[in-house]
């Protein structure tokens, strides 16, 4: 988006104080503004950047007084959080996308393709998919056979989506995240060697999913691996086969959730987090960082922490003794040699 | 696959009740089956499923009695399980495969394809390359100079593997995995920055190793890094240069050994796991999730917990005491004060 | 790099012992030795493997007196390490990269590229873009719009760096690493959904960076991710959006730092590190492979273990008596069932 100051400020409903014929090209932190980028000032405790601030423009709220001059173009609004939000998802749009459909895709002929798809440069469809209305996939994308992918996604360059899998409503999926490769499945043959299990299952994604870069997602080894509704998934994760979560359950990065277990709705799981499989995490479940979860949640809504995981604030307080343990060990041999002198 | 029941009757030599000319076209679960698919039932726990089951037809063991009325066509045979594993690999490998050279692959003159070989589109083969019998590589792969690659492995989308690396017969690497890239070597330079050293080593690796999505395997910094005969790597794993690793061990997700290390036959490394460098682990060792292994395992099928990790029962034992530190600390303190106060 | 022993000798000022005209096309290890590979011998603890070597020529010290018959030509140089070094250096720089430009390359044509620039087969550069003199892309790369890349670059398959992000010179980014990926920035909707927060920073990475295979590094949400100059990262990274790196710091393979995290300069942190988000950590920090930093470290030069960490030794003797605490559990049992009986 390329847009002039009061072109931008009829555009949030704003009121502008000074030159309505600036270009703005980007957004940018008020601390950081340059020529060309608009920022804002919400937080007062900030206020003395806008004094200072090379942006070219600024949304302030609507009431505010300046204590000082400003040289920036200042855009009063009645809610500076909700307007920036607005105006970066308007510079966000603008931005995005490869338009049509590139003549060095190859698109297998019976994949079916909805209005407005875009598909990148070396991106490769396979027979028998679908591409919903208005989805935006990058470059270097491989799609296998039979893949389902629904209306307005955005996919980004490098993703590999195995055979059969199937993805709902505007989601967006990062680099090189991986979809739908074979699960962990081995069975040991007695004489010390293992044995593939083949993993003919696959993965069913919900709408409004975000799938962080470099995430992998297993197929189920028979059924579905599944990703509830609006879940979102940080960068490097591992999801195994036969995992299923439950709507709008965020995950933090490098988090890994083994074979089969279940995880509720609406739970927060923190980055570098271990599930163990089959088990059965309950909706709300809020898992600290680093913690390692060897058994069922069964209790909505519950906070964990530790290796393996227990109560949040019981683990910070056994984790407080933990650090006094040499004291409380001295102590302990304290009393005991005094035991041992009255005797 | 697509077969009739009649004929995937005969092909798992059992004995068919019900209809034999129904389109098999794969397996399901059998809570989730639906026309077309065939299912299975072996364990009894399930059995109320056979009753409801929308699968077209379950494999059963043939002393099998039902307790109810049926819709799907039965199909008795001798071990249930045994003929699962037989069929899933059926339908497996007929769905599986890019056939032949696809025409915008790369492929290097001097590069030598085995028979049967499959490389897919978009796959980039460079010089001096050896790719063995049956080997099937998917689109979107980079194999650079001098890589040797055995029979009828197959590689999925978007792997990369870097100059001069050898990899077995029977093995799979799953998308987006890479092999060979820099290990990470550098010394300071007395200034606070850091040189690099140059990596001049190579991976090798055995037959029927399955290499997960987005795992990353370092070349020597000279020499091999070597992974041995029938070792399974899950997702999202790092080994770093000069690591040994020997037959059949597996290792769970997002698990990282360091440079060096040599880890034995037949271990079995849960998830999230750290190795130090230039450590020794015994074979047959059992390392539980998340555990940090920061000095040699010399005794072989130990099993080993925490962080740095000890023996595993006598991390079960400190950790129970660990949750109930606080009240442990609350007792020393009540009988310090019984002290004080008898004196 | 192709040459014989004479010449060899000769490059790296030596004093050769034996035949000059055996070609020398690798290095190797003194004990993996093979024809037409030259190793060195600079710890007199493997001296035995030189009379064994299969190697053509061993480094060796100029004053070393061989004790037994040698095969190899030896070469005798003041400084074996510096040598080898050095000697790496030009088997590493003669065996790399991708002359030209491949035709398969798609470059748009606003984009401008250095002299002796390289860009190897499939590799997309979009508009706008700048590749610094002497570059090296190789295949399969996608550089989206926007994107700045300085001097004497090596980019490996795979790479995918999103619009808008700048890479300094001499830096060094290996296989299916992600730079410039959404952060993982999401507010609640107070219906339990979330909605995204658009991100529309870019990442900066300074001079003689190298980062690791499958790391992924996010843009920020506003302005930008920043890696200082020098900075080595490890494989399977993942650094969150807005985290500012000093100069020097390296970081070990599955380390993630979350969000708005300023990390010092010259900190060492180990493999699988957590860092909480908004914290400061100071210079030269060295954090314990496996340590969750869940505060400031406002001290520098320290050095921290555990989840949350503490300092290190402290860390170590805490851990010391968690061992031991089944048995601090059972004195103090003891001691107080001693008090009952007295009573």
């Amino acid at each position: 988006m390329k847009i002039k100051t009061g072109d931008l400020a009829r555009l949030v409903e704003g009121h502008l104080e000074g030159n309505p014929d600036i270009w703005i090209t980007h957004p940018s932190k008020i601390e950081e503004g340059e020529p060309g980028s608009i920022s804002f000032l919400a937080n007062p405790k900030y206020e003395h950047h806008l004094y200072e601030t090379k942006a070219s423009a600024v949304l302030v709220d609507k009431h505010f007084q300046p204590k000082s001059l400003v040289n920036a173009a200042l855009i009063r609004v009645d809610n500076v959080y909700l307007t920036i939000g607005k105006l970066m998802q308007e510079f966000n749009q603008t931005t995005n996308g490869n338009p049509g459909i590139h003549p060095s895709a190859l698109i297998d002929e019976s994949a079916q393709l909805g209005p407005g798809v875009s598909i990148g440069p070396q991106t490769i469809i396979s027979s028998d998919c679908i591409i919903g209305q208005g989805s935006c996939l990058y470059g270097q994308i491989f799609i296998d056979r039979e893949v389902v992918i629904g209306k307005n996604c955005t996919l980004y360059p490098g993703v590999k989506i195995y055979k059969g899998c199937r993805i709902g409503d505007d989601c967006i999926v990062h680099s090189n995240a991986v979809i739908g490769s074979d699960g962990f499945g081995f069975s040991p043959d007695g004489s010390g060697q293992y044995q593939k299990i083949p993993q003919l299952g696959f993965v069913e994604i919900g709408d409004r999913v975000e799938i962080g870069a470099n995430t992998t997602i297993d197929r189920g080894s028979l059924g579905a691996t599944r990703i509830g509704h609006g879940c979102k998934l940080d960068n490097l994760i591992q999801i195994a086969h036969n995992v299923q979560i439950g709507d709008n359950t965020v995950i933090a990065a490098q988090t890994g959730i083994a074979g089969s277990t279940k995880i509720g709705s609406n739970c927060q799981i923190g980055g570098q987090v271990g599930i163990a499989g089959h088990l059965t995490i309950a909706d709300g479940s809020r898992i600290q960082a680093q913690s390692g979860i060897a058994s069922s949640l069964t209790a909505p809504d519950g906070k964990w922490y530790g290796s393996p995981a227990i109560e949040y604030l019981a683990y910070l307080r056994s984790y407080a003794e933990f650090k006094s343990l040499p004291d409380l060990a001295r102590r302990l041999k304290a009393i005991e040699d005094h035991f041992k002198a009255s005797k």
